[in-house]
């Protein structure tokens, strides 16, 4: 079965008929010279990239995978040369400062990019997908003297970096972190711990690695307040090696592509990024980005799965389907195409569902982060409220979607999907991680309901889904009942100090399902104008949206409302 | 982290106390010698062989695999040893009768010894789990001469056995086989052809393998009605070697314990089993068996990922958690357990619900399996009526439950739940084939709806009904729901051919949590008299089954209304 090729006439009827997000974008002067067929072009060059260059290694990433030995690790075939052509044509510079060695492209762009890197090869883009958040946290951090060593190299992917956060006994819980850092005469210093699953802490890709390490100084008070950040490369500046060392890499599920290691720091000369006790505010400013990005992974392998689902169903014949409502004539055949037995339409328009809608609520959200940058005060305020209350949901959402539905595609293939050859179970492996990394599933939930949604009374959830109904001209009757909902909890958290914790998933997926319902709306309104073809591509999974997902909310509504009457 | 325990006392809680399942069977002529001390004494015994013997050879098998070389397979290391101690004590004759080596006992204890043979190791499982259906097969459709050689053989496990159906243009659609029968002149038949899939198709455990062939002769029709059953051993019993190769074996998700295998059968000399033309018949009368026992590997696995999930919880230590309706003193420590996180509660309560619902079903299906066998002619059909309705629904239910909840459980574990080394994600990957063999929970649902429920236009959903409300002395708004449901798809179906097929998998799950909430309610039932420690060991599950498992119930029966109002 043929490997994922991104589809990038579907990604641009979202990115332009249905978000018009190049005049969006236009309206800010940093982009007044980005337009539609810039674009475009961009994306068909990186299309072209990812499906000749990209998505060819991604069977070897898996079954091969990335191997440790003496302190060193090799990455799969290919991977290294793919990478060096990756950098070296701008690819991980596309939204980076030009003052940096960047394109200054709009950050949809690079999310574009991502979706379709993670949907070709999850493993391989793990590399690169690191070194965003890093060029964010020295440049906006760091001091000149590491930014005129670090930043553009790191920013152009030719070095590329790791975030150091977890240590054995501290996995969501940084504040437990115990990695210590020890001052030294010179005005450095000594880095002393263990840290596990470094993704990429170790390779062969580039020629240098950037670390950036949270540790604790002598004096520092417990918990997360404590937390300093560093920065310790693999090579310093005169070519000494610095004294970080992979222990080991995992076993994991998937995802063998991308070496998860273990690090430890043996009085490791590093420099102090910001102010101390500040290490983690260092790494939350990025966070909406990072969280961002791994929603695309979601996306991106669902889409992959679906592929795979798809072209399956269209060539396999099995025992004949019931007749649709409109009888049509039976093939000569023996047995009929799977894709015509309603349980197989089922699980490939319900999946496209949330592929489709997905794109519109991740490439708005890209748009927001630029707004956030370079938009006015009032507007990047209105884009911060989009982005903290809607990356949570799409982190968790479309994570969970690419594992749960992408083992619904894996079914389509029956025998087959459980067997490596068609490549449809490596998805499913690979997507797992992505639930659990970057803040799990649940802390999003968390975050989004006691942190975002709760703390301020619900005020800036109404706040967001006025500017919804703004765009969309109307409210739905699941959008009000989030109100409600909202309401209900706020109203009875004083006397139940766990009732946050206790309806955070349920929440989440209810607000999910509103944004993707908004979605929707949004492609719906664009059919009108389309050739007959195009509407039909569009309105099976609209009609799959409405028949089979739409209905969780009532059940997720239930559950909430049940919860806020025991509080 | 350690390897799965049974836990005897919870499953002999609902067997004995929930189910009442001694006094049902000594009711039976043919277990009037068998009582609730001697089960005990088979459970303890099964139990201890399980854990010391099985399930520490899980990881290994998984590692280190199954390897084929020139048509041999090498199985992992200790599979060989443990399965020659496992049929010379006995366990797979365990409820076969005693004129062929069995000891007679009743199918409960068989249906729980696999379910914790499954969760300790599901790969190994797969080599005994086949031998009951050919055990089956051969003692009601053989002819005496075969059964002279080959019963108690295959009935006692010293021989083991496969069932050869698949082909690869013919999955789930057995009508489309080719494999050619040719009839020879000594009264044999030359079987020529290629099945796959075939789970211990070749292997070293045993002296002698019994492959068990659908094929087709010379003059049969095309499709279901033209196949006829077939045996052919590897070795004859004249000592020669048959011409059935193993040409290789798949490389999959999971499952590495259990060789799938690709049979070449290249003039083959076999011996019918049967009738010509009558070879589906043959092995469709151990399906309900055998989709119980793949029912308990969805189970028993989901409790494999439970045990670990709640190890873990209780000893890992993450952030603090929120205070409760009853506000306990916090620890000194510098965080909670995360078992008191109300979403790793919710988590580890509701796979409970599953688990435990699940072992109530379970065990009363396989005592009306034996009700089948030894009843008086009204209660055997009583029986049939429940097995015939209840086993598509657990197949689905609980292989379904093991992956998606197995995964949930390793959420629980974050980081570490994606690493080998813990043992969760092998349970996670081993259980998603039980999804797809022995007819994907798709075909299971189009079986219930379709060709039970509405082929005789809802009267025996209606009769099973009555019979759980006898049991329960209630009949919940739920179960009322589900019959006004069946009515109206048997209402709409005549105008509307694909209806059934498009609530299949809907009207299934409603079952299901109907199934589940009468096992719940049979289980609360027994609470009063128990110790304060036992009413809230099996009080916390229920309360979840009410908050997070049954409002799915709505969602379902809304989504099969719209689709009937469609019609």
């Amino acid at each position: 079965m043929s490997d994922y090729q991104p589809r990038i006439q579907d990604m641009q009827f979202v990115l332009s008929n249905v978000l018009g997000a190049p005049d969006q974008l236009k309206a800010l002067p940093a982009f007044d010279e980005v337009d539609a067929d810039l674009m475009q072009q961009v994306l068909e060059e990186a299309g072209k990239f990812v499906g000749e260059v990209v998505a060819p290694l991604n069977r070897d990433g898996d079954e091969i995978g990335a191997h440790w030995q003496d302190g060193k690790v090799t990455m799969p075939p290919g991977f290294q040369s793919a990478y060096q052509m990756f950098w070296q044509a701008g690819w991980p510079a596309l939204s980076a400062a030009p003052e940096d060695g960047g394109q200054g492209l709009p950050s949809v762009l690079e999310i574009m990019l991502y979706e379709m890197l993670s949907a070709a090869n999850h493993g391989w883009t793990m590399a690169p997908g690191l070194l965003h958040g890093a060029y964010e946290c020295i440049k906006h951090y760091a001091s000149p003297s590491l930014q005129e060593t670090y930043l553009s190299k790191v920013g152009t992917g030719e070095w590329l970096a790791t975030m150091c956060l977890t240590e054995p006994h501290a996995g969501s819980d940084l504040g437990l972190s115990r990695t210590k850092a020890t001052p030294q005469a010179d005005g450095r210093y000594a880095l002393n711990g263990t840290k596990i699953f470094i993704s990429g802490g170790e390779h062969d890709l580039t020629d240098n690695i950037v670390h950036l390490v949270l540790a604790r100084l002598p004096d520092a008070p417990p918990g997360p307040k404590g937390l300093s950040l560093f920065l310790v490369p693999k090579f310093y500046p005169n070519g000494e090696r610095s004294a970080v060392h992979c222990d080991r890499i995992e076993e994991k599920m998937g995802l063998h592509g991308s070496p998860t290691c273990v690090m430890r720091f043996d009085d490791a000369l590093a420099e102090i990024i910001g102010e101390p006790g500040k290490g983690l505010n260092a790494m939350f400013v990025m966070m909406n980005a990072a969280r961002l990005h791994v929603a695309m992974q979601g996306i991106g392998l669902l889409d992959a799965a679906w592929q795979k689902a798809d072209a399956y169903a269209r060539e396999r014949r099995q025992m004949r389907a019931p007749a649709g409502q409109e009888v049509k004539p039976k093939s000569a055949a023996e047995a009929d195409f799977i894709i015509e037995h309603p349980a197989i339409q089922r699980i490939l328009n319900t999946q496209r569902a949330w592929v489709d809608g997905g794109r519109v609520l991740a490439y708005q959200t890209a748009v927001e982060l630029d707004r956030i940058k370079h938009a006015d005060k009032d507007t990047a305020a209105q884009s911060q409220r989009w982005c903290a209350l809607v990356t949570p949901v799409m982190k968790a959402a479309f994570t969970h979607q690419a594992f749960h539905g992408g083992s619904d595609c894996l079914q389509v293939l029956g025998g087959h999907g459980y067997v490596r050859e068609w490549g449809i179970e490596q998805i499913v492996r690979d997507a797992r991680v992505a639930m659990i990394y970057e803040g799990t599933n649940e802390i999003q939930a968390i975050d989004l309901v006691v942190r975002k949604i709760m703390a301020d009374g619900g005020q800036s959830l109404n706040q967001l889904l006025d500017d919804m109904k703004a765009q969309s001209q109307i409210e739905t009757a699941e959008a009000t009942q989030l109100r409600k909902l909202t309401q209900s909890i706020v109203s009875a958290a004083p006397q139940d100090p766990s009732l946050g914790h206790r309806v955070a998933d349920d929440y989440l997926r209810a607000m999910a399902l509103v944004m993707l319902q908004w979605a929707w709306l949004r492609i719906d309104a664009t059919l009108n104008a389309q050739t007959p073809e195009l509407k039909s591509r569009w309105q099976a999974p609209s009609k799959a949206f409405r028949q089979w997902v739409l209905p969780e909310f009532a059940m997720r509504s239930h559950i909430i409302e049940t919860q806020c009457q025991a509080a």
